[in-house]
């Protein structure tokens, strides 16, 4: 709702070709679809610069589905992440051209298309056991245009498998850091390059790792600058991030 | 210590105008400096695209002004953050061009140049207990040659003085927000804008804020995404991040 | 046990229509039913002005039987809260009446009345899987007798749903905000209206949402006043308190 | 910036009685004044019915006193809160008719005048060392107009010390309990009272205290129903919530 | 292994009735038996008082099985604790006598005997829903050879439930009080009493509670003194503790 | 307030000799003394067993003053815990005969007496460390009358130290075990004897103690029964309650 | 890749053997791996001594079976550790020669050989509810070639248990305590020996135990020094630590 | 007090030339001397083989004093940690040949003699700011008779420093790695060596790292084997078991 549309609006008014009442009405009229249990933000694509996903986790099959619909009507593609594999068994036959990542967790109601976005998205994860977040980012920077390189298994354990990959890391944009445990790896990368690094700590590790807490602090305490870091788990919010980044970086090319 | 370098390197003793001895001795003299207590990473800034910064808290002045000085002699300048004003007013008279900002806790050792790289970053602050924090990012960001705005005092307990203020987030490449309490702000903002969002929670606050946890814990949930968050108190850390980013943004402009 | 009736007690006792120790059998037989494993309180509607409540979690079901009918036989209506789905399938048989209400996990003895008393709750959630909790406020509220307004999905990524209200809130003698994640939208309400604000944080987030304290202390920390927090994914004690508000409101009406 | 003025706004652009420009410059104008470092928010007390506060902790205090200033110019009296007594002895000459309260930490810049609102508030207190806190409350809810009662140390260690001041309850129409350690006091008095009880857990105690943390976990789960908590040793803020209760229920009288 | 005992051995030593190596060997030979997997400590009761318990959470049946055998050779009777019901069932049919109790997760090996040491401990809850944890308390208790009253359901939010049962109370020389939520029970039942008192925080509650934090913190910071706390839901360590207490009273009866 | 009172009480009212109201009187003149900011409760003594303390922390020093004068007035002796040596430092020129434990930060109205109470109470620590919180419990056991020995220094880092100390365990009827770091004490003594065992950590330690949580979940989680744990550092709460389980046992004798 | 390996390189490059394409090569193809969704550290063994094990937790069932094929190919004998039962399951078929131990959760691919090290290790727990992290750690240690003693259940409730086993602690080189509840055991045993002590804190516990916190932190602040602590539950990690000691002491041997 | 002490004692009282009443006391008198507020433990050098050393932390000045000349007089040498610059003062004078280390907070009672036992401990830092544990770790470890290498400030962010010392590591017996941030440098380092490496996190950080915990959930979580972990700034602790792990490494030398 930015200042011109708002000054159209009162020249509208001014000019009598709308009246008080309806320009009223116009402004109050706000983009969004009511479905009595949720409200569709259609322009948040205009807002936001981002596309349309539903967060699963929570919601019950039948409103999911009903947003899906709602939702797939006006947008190009629609992404639901942390979608539970007994509900998208529940969810799927309604939407045949639907496609639900097993690892990822997520359902994209049609199929992904060629990137169209220049720039490229790295992704890296620590060790095997993070490859289901790093699908998450990898499926969502993938739905929102983006090209995506990924380097997987690279934890600091062995840190010449991480040596030998410069190459990889040079010619990302931002560079998305996928790991658990004590999530060292995203301190090694972020001192090692120049781009932007996402941080998502995972919660790959057991005992004093708390569900994630131990690498979400070790990340937050990196001693390399420049480092940015998104919730345990969340896939989707660094490739969200990254996608702000690349789009913004990419804006004139 | 890229490829090229190497190569570089190998073709020379290839050729016989490098020993193998003086290659070795190569590949091992990394660029860096001991100061027997401290190793001095003049490489930095060619390695990460960052310039020199020295975090002084838990150091002894002594050492500050001793790493202030072999720093000196190859940089352009220094910045040096966390600084103790008592420990300020023993270093300061060693060098006559430093400043010490007493909000920020941040010591430079010779004047701020005009912003080079174009790009503008923008510094919120939910409230004006904030402002000792964004301080400190935005003298590492103008330290770094950035152009930086500022809007202060807009906490979502007055949502209307953040909405009036559109055209300066608008203008923004990226946008940092800090914020104590609940930590809302970040939210807010990440919902309105489409340029990424940096979220630096603080420790403004009491009682069950945890010196920042509440505020951190609400950021990294946010409800928004494309958001980034680091640690708490962390201007250095946003700046850095911002840095990065609009770097990349403006490196073809 | 108020002054009153021990005054006309004793006023009894001493003009002998009430001898000293039944009297004193007055004072001890407080009014509550033993079960044995449970003493149920058939004054607190007197003395709290609130309506009979059983909180199931960790009891039996053949006690919840028990308890229910106990009640039922005093009260116009019971309500049982926290009552696990498989409980409830063993439990309906013994009541024909009795409807349980899957999102809310919530037993009703009777079919709810009319509202009877004046003055509207508005229930505000931030998403949609924060309706599990709303609900068991609405039934809550509904059942203590009061008119209820709901507003769903309005949280502060999309601020201008939830701009485009006012009306609503305007109405409303209280406003409940039931949010997870980072809990944002109590502050953004409560620095909106003059209205007392009580805020549930729910349990919906992952990662470092730590199950709802994220949204807890967010809420406890909001820069906004004027707002009274109940424990995660509380929508009984929300509707309890914002009842006791309306009540006391509404009392000379 | 509710619906009747905006509809008012358009109206005379209608008319033409004032141009669009104008009318854009309204809309944007928003009632808060700009000090650079702090917005003020003059219409807050239009939009959530309280007066100026200012939260000291953590501003300096030459900002403390330009805030003071401003807001002293168009507000019949201005509190501030949390602010250190050292700042207080800088702040004081300022301002011939402030008042700084050595217990609360608060000061007043011109003196208290009577209640003028009806309905009485009950603060209480477990023990003697959560009077700091009861104070702040004390303070704030006269300064909004309100008329207080107290009653100290009738922590539930002593449980007669309580139910032998049932009347002072039963004539309040909200009740503020301040308590520090267990914190068990809210428990006892919400299940004695039909009023709204607001519950301030405070950081007295030790240990396992935690700061007020075990207070406040124990507030939460208080089995009595129809009590909101507020943050550890936030004073400010129960009377600020009693305050929306309390001119709620007495506006129509 | 006291002072008599070893002043005896060196006796029969020093008089030639014993060997040096045979007197070494019983030095060595403590009265414990060598399962391979488990050292079972059949002196334990005559070293702390207290009879034959097996702790069962994470041991498997058939370890528990030839532990019950072994001990129960010995012992007059053996009392399994924390014994999951699928366990219970693969265990029973190896025991004739063996008795499982559904709500304290205990098993017996032979009949509980009537009460053989004076002096009554009374178990109190808050709650119904604490029954499982009082009842693992009597059932410890009962087998350790006490008295034992119970007093359940008696909340402080129902205050007069629990000051009409003021003779339980006085004829108790020990009283436990099991309570969830808040855990204010114990506060209030701690400054009504001049005995002992034992409190078991339970895990009853949720969302901000912790699994029993929030009931653990309250009794451990109990504004009421004389009060002893153990483990969360820990009534075996109740009730060992009350037996301690009673058996050490009653020695002289 | 027990049955007896209010029986003879009753009588009177029957028998005419006391009227309604004075009887009215009765019942709600509770037994304390209102001091304005503090209710002093002279009968704690006959209630709960135990003599008159004043808990000094957050309490001011001429509100300290005012409850020594007023208690000092009707019992034999006060103590006062937890006060500061600058407190100390302007309260003890009040009081002639008062004395100031600088280990303990205790104050005694009138000097100690012999212990009156027969049966002994043990205070072991593990550290020299510990011995502030142990000379706490000391000087409050032998205020309420009671017989004190003492063992320091016995951690099982040196086990040897502990196990040559059997005779003073076994002539103790409870014993208190004062320990930090990680507070395995408890476990030794708890395996070793058969009394009571009141557990209190001591924030001793540093790191990962997090002021006496991990000497705290050590005792909870103690693998030896019969031990009750106090809050952190609580050595008057230790010495209440070895008082209380002391004055149970020796009633008789 | 150490300095002689380089030096040999560069020599060969200097006498025209090696292209320095070829050097580049081997400089940069470093000896891992790759599976696409894992690098293999072949080299892991030379680097750190250590054999090849595969933390399953986390991994998929078809990544493990490829993992372990080709770890198979180059390794004497692979070992894979937090293997769940069911995936075992699926798992053996693929491999004749594979054991798969249910108390440990650790699947072998060939038979374990006789130990080869010289040197014991002592592998102790405190409870029989222990044996299963115990036994990841016997498990590793044995595959890594060394020589192990056990000690089953001598907790320090009964540490006659313990004190009469000083011989097999005295034949160990190094000494792994497996310990929950309040991991007592590692104090007790610290105090006693010269050797390294490894203390791991297991999972064994209810309530305040927080899932192994209560015993990690207690043996991280043991008041015995020469205890290194590794995460909850970790008897891999205890065994790989274990190793590396043992093969240093017994290098030369 | 070994097996063969005890036979011995037994041989001298069979052959009478030990009465049973000597061998008794003998068998108590244990090898610590009875300061009353402490008991000296002269044997622990034999015992586990180190020297004696006091903690200073919690201990009054005079205590110190009095325990140092105790323990001067039988050990050649004693090392006190944890003491405070200003307890230093006092304590000094009283010491002629006694040193303070004012980074390490240590004070040595006579001069460090050369190291006596064969085998190097490498001590590492990330940063400048871990000196002072690193220095505590360093001083304990030549008290203990060792000899010492250091590296510091090597943390990851600038991975090529560590890289370029493999040398320094190769030729240690056991490296100390000391880091504070988010410690991922005991992580690099376990990656690369093969001997045992002893983890030490520092609380130097800010925020989000809680005085430590940040970084000792980082190394506990460390993705490399074959690392234990010390308490929080225990670089006495470390220096211990690296003196352990040593002396048992070059026992045999």
């Amino acid at each position: 709702m930015n200042e011109e549309t708002i000054r159209a609006l009162l020249e509208s008014v001014h000019q009598g070709s709308c009246s008080p009442d309806k320009a009223l009405h116009q402004l109050k009229d706000l983009p969004f679809e009511n479905l009595d249990f949720a409200r569709l933000d259609h322009h948040r694509a205009l807002r936001t610069g981002q596309a349309e996903v539903i967060f699963c986790q929570g919601k019950q099959p039948d409103h999911i589905i009903s947003i899906l619909k709602h939702l797939g009507r006006k947008a190009e593609n629609v992404l639901a992440t942390r979608l539970d594999p007994h509900h998208a068994e529940t969810i799927l036959p309604h939407f045949p051209e639907a496609y639900y990542d097993q690892q990822a967790h997520c359902l994209l109601l049609r199929p992904l298309k060629e990137p169209a976005i220049p720039g490229k998205i790295l992704i890296m994860t620590a060790g095997t056991a993070d490859l289901s977040v790093a699908q998450e980012a990898w499926l969502t920077a993938r739905y929102m245009g983006h090209d995506v390189d990924t380097l997987f298994d690279v934890g600091v354990a062995g840190i010449h498998r991480l040596l030998g990959q410069r190459q990889l890391m040079d010619r990302a944009e931002v560079i998305i850091v996928v790991a658990g445990m004590e999530g060292a790896l995203a301190s090694v990368v972020g001192g090692l390059v120049e781009q932007p690094v996402i941080a998502v700590p995972t919660s790959v590790g057991y005992g004093a790792h708390f569900q994630g807490l131990a690498a979400l602090l070790s990340m937050l305490n990196s001693c390399a600058s420049g480092i940015g870091v998104v919730n345990i788990d969340n896939g989707f919010g660094a490739a969200s991030l990254a996608s702000a980044i690349v789009r913004r970086i990419t804006r004139d090319r």
